[in-house]
């Protein structure tokens, strides 16, 4: 069994988040482990994922796109800055996707988000996606039910297309628990180094926290699919979000299992003056 | 003196890089350093600034521009490798600016250039640039030279439109001998593992060598500003060439000197439910 797998949402099956462990330790051979041991071995796994990046680029073929949702406060951010840094940032970049502008709304769902989707050789981060709009659009009614339901089938098709070609999708869900949001929230309130953080709208989005709920059970359910399944991460624990997320990359881009393109005979024994 | 003034190109100074030596040690108190302190010393200079970064990320008002340029295997790719991972890839950008697409031909050349540069907040670092422009376009007559001629100044006024807003601009030329060049492409030929990154295409550009000195005298001279100098790197020695550019980058941001924002008196004492 992969790690990976301790995660996934198999297709068809139900999910309800609130019904799960935000602060559980999956995957591992011990029930209590320690927080320093697991931050040393994940910086083994980032060392080991520098290099595999380093393959990915030079072999120019394939592409991995990481997709991360979550409430406000789940740690998406915190999962780039400590999952993502260490990848030379030749080969990686992060898009966040906040409100769409006048002229992205001008557009369909996708236009945005297709124009950054990985080129071969790269990996790709979202932070929030298209998901939003089935997310924030259902919830907070930006579109009326007719329009943000055929998205489900929408984005699956999307998906498919992009797996067809030379794109790997990997979808992170971070659970936390309405207890972990608030002392998050109230971190960003109290510690001054954090106020930039704090927008007076996660308080009414916090009031809204069940509508969330359901709506990340409908998209977990309706969009874990074969080609591109969701990956619940229990998130409360900071180290354990990190090492988990590190690993399940580093599992991933060893099963892509990319290569240096073969030599080249042209070139043999050419000597440069 | 600043470390980086070793380094500076004076505006209005003639510059003859072909008498300066690339293998260099300039501004450390010992002549024969040892690589491996200078390395050690270096990861910490990475470490201060990913705090940098992280505030200039969040005072939201600034940006960094980093412009690299240098002949085939003058070591681009290595310094973005070495001295850019470890920066949070939420703020940090690496555009690596290629042969004009048909889309970027139809429009002037500073066009598909402005698109790249920094929003607040972040750091972009560009892998070649518009001094292509008065360099390739020169050294292979792909203009004539009433029309390369004119962008120096064009390139000057540009700059100088960045550096009066948000973007503080940081010019970094690679130096390395023709003897140097021949070793490094010798490894891309010899090494497997670097075949990839072999382009036949170097042999022939290696034969201008003297017509691209001659283009980078010129650009060195003509585009060191007051607002946005050149600086030359000797990177001969790839352990100091490193070093060179990390405590650069450093020294740089740290007479930004970025800031959180004030601490928010509208959220203080405000309690989460």
């Amino acid at each position: 069994m992969s790690f990976r797998e301790h995660f996934r949402v198999n297709p068809g099956n139900k999910v309800r988040v609130e019904q799960m462990d935000a602060s559980a330790v999956l995957g591992l051979s011990v029930k209590e482990p320690d927080p320093t041991l697991l931050e040393a071995a994940r910086h083994q796994d980032m060392e080991t994922m520098a290099g595999l990046q380093h393959k990915l680029f030079a072999e120019n073929k394939r592409a991995l796109l990481v997709i991360l949702q979550g409430i406000d406060c789940a740690g998406k951010d915190g999962v780039v800055r400590h999952c993502f840094t260490g990848f030379n940032p030749t080969g990686c970049k992060v898009w966040s996707f906040k409100a769409p502008t006048l002229d992205e709304q001008g557009h369909d769902f996708l236009w945005r988000i297709h124009q950054r989707t990985p080129g071969k050789g790269e990996v790709v981060v979202f932070n929030r996606s298209h998901y939003e709009d089935v997310l924030i659009a259902r919830v907070k009614e930006l579109v009326p039910e007719d329009v943000w339901r055929p998205r489900y089938d929408t984005i699956n098709a999307f998906e498919r297309y992009l797996t067809s070609g030379h794109t790997e999708v990997l979808k992170l869900f971070l659970l936390i628990d309405k207890d972990q949001q608030r002392r998050r929230l109230q971190k960003r309130v109290d510690n001054p180094e954090k106020n930039w953080k704090f927008d007076p709208a996660d308080i009414s989005e916090r009031e809204r926290w069940d509508d969330y709920i359901k709506a990340f059970d409908e998209m977990l359910e309706k969009c874990s699919t074969e080609w591109a399944p969701w990956h619940i991460i229990p998130a409360n624990r900071k180290w354990y979000r990190n090492y988990a997320v590190t690993r399940i990359l580093r599992e991933t881009l060893e099963e892509m299992n990319p290569k240096f393109p073969a030599p080249r005979d042209d070139i043999s024994g050419m000597v440069i003056k």
